[in-house]
C-alpha cells in the first residue's frame, strides 16, 4: 500500500526546482520488521515446511556431490539409548514428519537422510552428545534456526541433527554497558525484543530474525542490515561458549570489552559455520537503542555519482547514517511489475540507479536538518537527480519494500541465479554489466545491494532454467570476483554449496592453515562434515 | 599552561546555579597530539635509548625467569653471512650500540641480549629470515616501536632481532571506503597524518603512536583512546599479511568489509603478540574524520553517579560520545600536586570523583546544544555535581592533560604498582576500595581509566619500592580480578610480564587451545619465546 502522492513541500532553497521533492516526517519510527527482510537471505519469513513453495526457484553452482564419507558409523539402537539416557525420550526425537523438516532448508535446495534430531537443554548435554558422537565416528550437523542459504545447516547424508533449539534463555543483561548474554538457540527477534525493551538494540538485524538463532547468526557471521554503522560480530561478540568436537567444553564467555589475555580464540567461531565447534552461549555488546530514523530515496544518473554519494553521506551525515542501499533501474522495473503495491517514488523520469539512504539518531530535528541539508547539496553538486524522503512510518516501510522486494519480485520470473559477492566499490557494477554482455538478451541482469559495506547482490533472470546460461555465469562471475580480490562470499558463508570453491577467495596457504586447525579441533571431522572446505584438503 | 578562568557562561535556564559552569567553544579541533598521551601505556614520547630516564619507576610483577631454552641454536658467523647475502650489509646490524637500543624497552624493565638485528625490507626476506631461523632453530623476536608495557617486543636472551622499521611503505588508500593498507613497519602518527590529509582517521589513536609501528598496534591488539567510539581492531582491521615461523607467507591481505569464505585465519594473529607470525602487510579501515570536537570536565559524587552517567552518555550523546574518562579525586590531587601548570577546572569544591567526556560529530551548533543538554539534565538529576565545558583547544589540551598526567604525576612520588585490568563496569571500583583497606597508610592507591570501555587502571604508589607491598597487592589483585571474570591485561598484552599468569583470566581448556594452535603455527617455538602462554604449556 503505497501512500503516493507524496505531499509535496518545496524544499526552503533558492536552488530546489520542481522536481526535486524532498520530505519529511519528524517522527519516524523504524519500520516494522514483517516486510523489512535481508532479501538476499530471505523472500520472507518461513518455515521449513514451507520450503516446496520456493523449491527450484533459485539455481546457481550447485553442490558438488561427495560420496559419504565411509569412516563415519551409521546410527544404532544403542545409539539412540545411550541419548535418551542423557536427553530423556523428549529431547530425541525419531519421528519422521518431524525430522523430515530438520533435514531439508527452508529453500528446498539441500535436503539430508538424517534419522535422528536431537534436542539438548544445556551445554552439559551438548557436550555429552559430542563427546559420545566423537568416540562412535557419528558425524553430527549442529542446527540453529536453519534458515542459511548455502545448505550448512542441514545434513547431507544421515549425520544426527543437533538444534539448539531448546536453550534459549537470555541469561543476564548489564544494563549499564549494554552487554547481553545468553543461550545460543535464543531467536533473534526475541532478543532484539528482551534489548530494546531496556533501550538498547542487537548490533544485526536481518529477515530471517523471526527464525534464525544467535548462535547461527554467530556461526555463519552473519552481515545483515546494520552492518554499515555497527560492524561485523568479531567486533562486537565479546564472549562465546562452545563445545568442540570431543565435548571439551570451551569457556570464553566473558563480557569485556577489553581483553588481551593470549589468543582471542572466539574468533575461530565466529563464521567457522559449525564446523569446529559448536556455539552454546554467547556475549553480544548491544548499542543504545536511537529514537529517530529517516529514510531518503534517490535516483542517481550513473554508477560514478552513486559513489560520490557514498562518500559525501559518510563525510556529511557520518554518524548517523545507518544504511546506504543501491539498486539499478532493472530492479526497480522489476519490483514494480511484480510486487503488489509497489509504486516508484519517483515517477516523473526513468533514472539509472537508485539509492537509499537511512539515519538513525538521538534528535529528531537535527537528524532532518542534516539529511535535509545533505540532500540539497548532494542536488547542487549533481550527485542526486531526485528524491523524496519519507513522511511517514508507512512511506518508510514502501521504500525499505522496494529494496527488499527485489529477490521476492526476481523469483515471480522465473529462474534465478543467485550471487552475493564482495567487490571493491569502485569496481562493483562492472561485473553487473560485464554480465549483460555475457547474456545478452538471453537473460535480464540486476544489481543491487549493500553499497556501504561493498555487498553486490547479482541476480541473473530467465523465464526457466538452462544449462547454457549457467556456463556463461560461472566460473567466470567466480574468476572475475577473484580477480578483484573480491569474495565470492560476501554475508552467505561457503556451506555446502561452495566449500569446493573457497580458492577463488582464498590462497592455498590460507586454506591448508585451515584445514590444519579443522584437524587439530575435530580429529574426527565429525562436526558439519562437507562444508566450508574443500575435501581434497581434509 | 591551563587558562584559567574560563569565561563564565550563565547556562539558559532556570535551574542552574552559579556553581554550575558550563562553557562552550564552538570551533574546537582535537586536541594537539603531543601532549595526549595514553597514559597506561606511555608517560610521552620516547625512544629506546631514552629508557634509563625512567627505569625503575614502575613495578609489579616482575617476569618469571625461565632458563634459556637450549633447544634453540646459538648464533654463528655462518648465520650471519646468509642474513647478509639475503639482506645486504645494511640490513645486518651487528654494532653493539645500535644493538643495545633494541635489546631493551623503554621502561628499561626488559633487557636482552641479542647480538643480532636484522631489518628485511620485504615480505619475501621476512620470510627468507624465517625459513631459514625456522630451520636453523634460532629464536627470534620480531620488533615494531618497541613501545610496548609487558616486554614483549625485545629479546629474553639471544634470539635474533627482527625490526620492521625497514617497512614502511603505504600501498594504498581507497577514499571512497576509507581503507588504508600499509606496510607492517608504518609508524601510527605517520599514517593517522596520511589519512587525515584524505579526510579520514585511524580508528586508533594512543600516545605511543609517534613511534609504534600499526603492525605492532595489530599484534598487541593495542586498545587506545578510540576504542570506545570505534571499537577493537578485531572490527577494524580487514586484512593482514603473515609470514609464519616456516616462512610461508599468508596473504589474507582483503579490503573487504565483508567476506564469509572460511575461517577468518587474521584473528588469530590480531593480539598474538608475534608468537604466531610476523604481519608484514596490513590493511585498516579508517573512519571518516568529523571536524567538531568538544571536552567537557565533571565532577560526581559517587561511583554510582559515575556509571549512570555512563548509561545516561551512551543514550543521550549516543553517535558523538567519543571519550568517557574517569579519574578519582587521589587522581586529581596527584596530578594538580606533580604536574608543572595543572590546575583543577573545578576548584570550588572537592568532589569524589571526576569525569571527562569527550564528543566528536560532524555539526559543531548542533554537538553545542546537544551537550550542554546533556549535561543541563545530568544536573538537573543529580549525576553531576558541578562542571566546565572546555572554551577553545588549550583548555580541552589541558582537560586531557590532567587525565593523561595522571601516569606521569605518579612516577615522581616515587615506586608506581601499576594494573590495567578490565572489570565489568559496576565492581570496577570496589579493587580500588578494597586495596585501599588492604594497604592502610603503606600506600596511596589511585583509581581511573576508560569507564566507558570497562578499563580501570590500578596504580598504587609508595615513597620507594617494597617486597612487602607488593606481597599484599600480588596475588590478590589478579585473584580478585578473576573472581570477576575479568582481565588482567585488558589492553597491554601478557608478553614476557605475565605470560604466566593468564590463568587469572582463562580457563585450563582454552590455555591448551592456545598452545596447540601455537605449536601447529610454530612447532619449533621459534617466534617471541618465553612470551605470552606459559612454558609448561608448550
Amino acid at each position: 500500500m503505497f501512500c503516493m502522492p507524496h505531499t509535496e513541500y518545496e524544499f526552503a532553497s533558492r536552488t530546489v526546482n520542481s522536481c526535486r521533492r524532498f520530505h519529511w516526517i519528524p517522527s519516524l519510527q523504524r519500520p516494522p520488521c514483517g516486510p523489512r527482510t535481508n532479501v538476499e537471505t530471505y523472500e520472507g519469513q518461513h518455515s521449513a515446511n514451507k520450503a516446496s513453495e520456493v523449491q527450484k526457484r533459485t539455481f546457481g553452482s550447485a553442490a558438488t556431490h561427495n560420496q559419504r564419507n565411509p569412516a563415519y558409523s551409521e546410527l544404532n539402537s544403542d545409539d539412540v539409548c545411550y541419548f535418551k539416557s542423557i536427553l530423556g525420550d523428549n529431547g530425541v526425537v525419531q519421528d519422521e514428519d518431524r525430522i523430515a523438516v530438520a533435514n531439508v532448508d527452508w529453500m528446498g535446495k539441500y535436503k539430508g537422510a538424517s534419522q535422528l534430531l536431537l534436542l539438548p537443554k544445556s551445554t552439559k548435554e551438548v557436550s555429552k552428545i559430542l563427546s559420545y558422537c566423537n568416540t562412535r565416528r557419528l558425524a553430527v550437523v549442529p542446527q540453529g534456526g536453519n534458515t542459511g542459504l548455502v545448505g550448512g545447516s542441514v545434513p547431507v547424508y544421515d549425520e544426527v541433527i543437533v538444534s539448539l533449539a531448546g536453550m534459549d534463555k537470555i541469561i543476564s543483561f548489564d544494563n549499564v554497558n549494554g552487554i547481553l548474554t545468553s543461550e545460543a538457540g535464543c531467536v533473534l527477534e526475541n532478543l532484539s525484543t528482551f534489548v530494546e525493551n531496556e533501550g538498547f538494540i542487537m548490533p544485526l538485524d536481518l529477515g530471517a530474525k523471526g527464525s534464525c538463532h544467535i548462535g547461527g547468526n554467530i556461526s555463519t557471521n552473519a552481515g545483515g542490515l546494520r552492518f554499515i554503522r555497527y560492524g561485523s560480530l568479531h567486533g562486537n561478540v565479546l564472549g562465546l561458549e562452545v563445545v568442540l568436537a570431543d565435548g571439551t567444553i570451551l569457556d570464553m564467555l566473558t563480557t569485556l570489552r577489553k581483553d588481551n589475555t593470549g589468543y582471542d580464540l572466539k574468533h575461530l567461531f565466529i563464521g567457522s559455520e559449525g564446523s569446529l565447534g559448536v556455539v552454546t552461549k554467547v556475549a553480544v555488546l548491544t548499542p543504545a537503542k536511537l529514537p529517530a530514523t529517516n529514510v531518503a530515496f534517490l535516483s542517481c544518473n550513473d554508477y560514478t555519482s552513486c559513489q560520490k554519494l557514498l562518500l559525501a553521506a559518510r563525510r556529511n551525515l557520518g554518524e548517523i547514517l545507518s544504511a546506504f542501499e543501491f539498486m539499478d533501474h532493472h530492479c526497480i522495473d522489476l519490483a514494480i511489475r511484480h510486487l503488489e503495491g509497489v509504486q516508484n517514488p519517483l515517477p516523473a523520469s526513468q533514472y539509472k540507479f537508485y539509492v537509499l539512504i537511512e539515519t538513525t539518531g538521538s534528535d529528531e530535528s537535527y537528524d532532518k536538518t542534516k539529511l535535509e541539508a545533505f540532500l540539497l547539496r548532494s542536488m547542487e553538486d549533481g550527485l542526486v537527480s531526485d528524491g523524496v524522503i519519507a513522511q511517514d512510518i508507512s512511506q518508510a516501510s514502501n521504500f525499505w519494500r522496494i529494496r527488499e522486494g527485489i529477490s521476492e519480485a526476481s523469483v515471480k520470473v522465473g529462474a534465478v541465479y543467485k550471487y552475493d559477492l564482495s567487490i571493491p566499490v569502485e569496481k562493483l557494477y562492472d561485473i553487473v554489466e560485464e554480465m549483460r554482455c555475457r547474456l545478452g538478451d538471453n537473460a535480464e541482469v540486476l544489481g543491487y545491494g549493500h553499497l556501504g559495506d561493498g555487498n553486490l547482490h547479482l541476480n541473473i533472470l530467465s523465464s526457466k532454467y538452462d544449462d547454457s546460461i549457467l556456463t556463461q555465469i560461472e566460473p567466470f562471475v567466480y574468476e572475475w570476483t577473484s580477480a578483484q580480490r573480491g569474495s565470492i562470499s560476501a554475508e552467505h558463508g561457503l556451506g555446502l554449496m561452495k566449500a569446493e570453491k573457497i580458492h577463488y577467495s582464498k590462497s592455498t596457504e590460507a586454506v591448508q592453515l585451515m584445514a590444519s586447525i579443522k584437524k587439530l579441533l575435530d580429529p574426527n571431522s565429525i562436526l558439519n562434515p562437507y562444508k566450508v572446505l574443500p575435501q581434497s584438503v581434509l
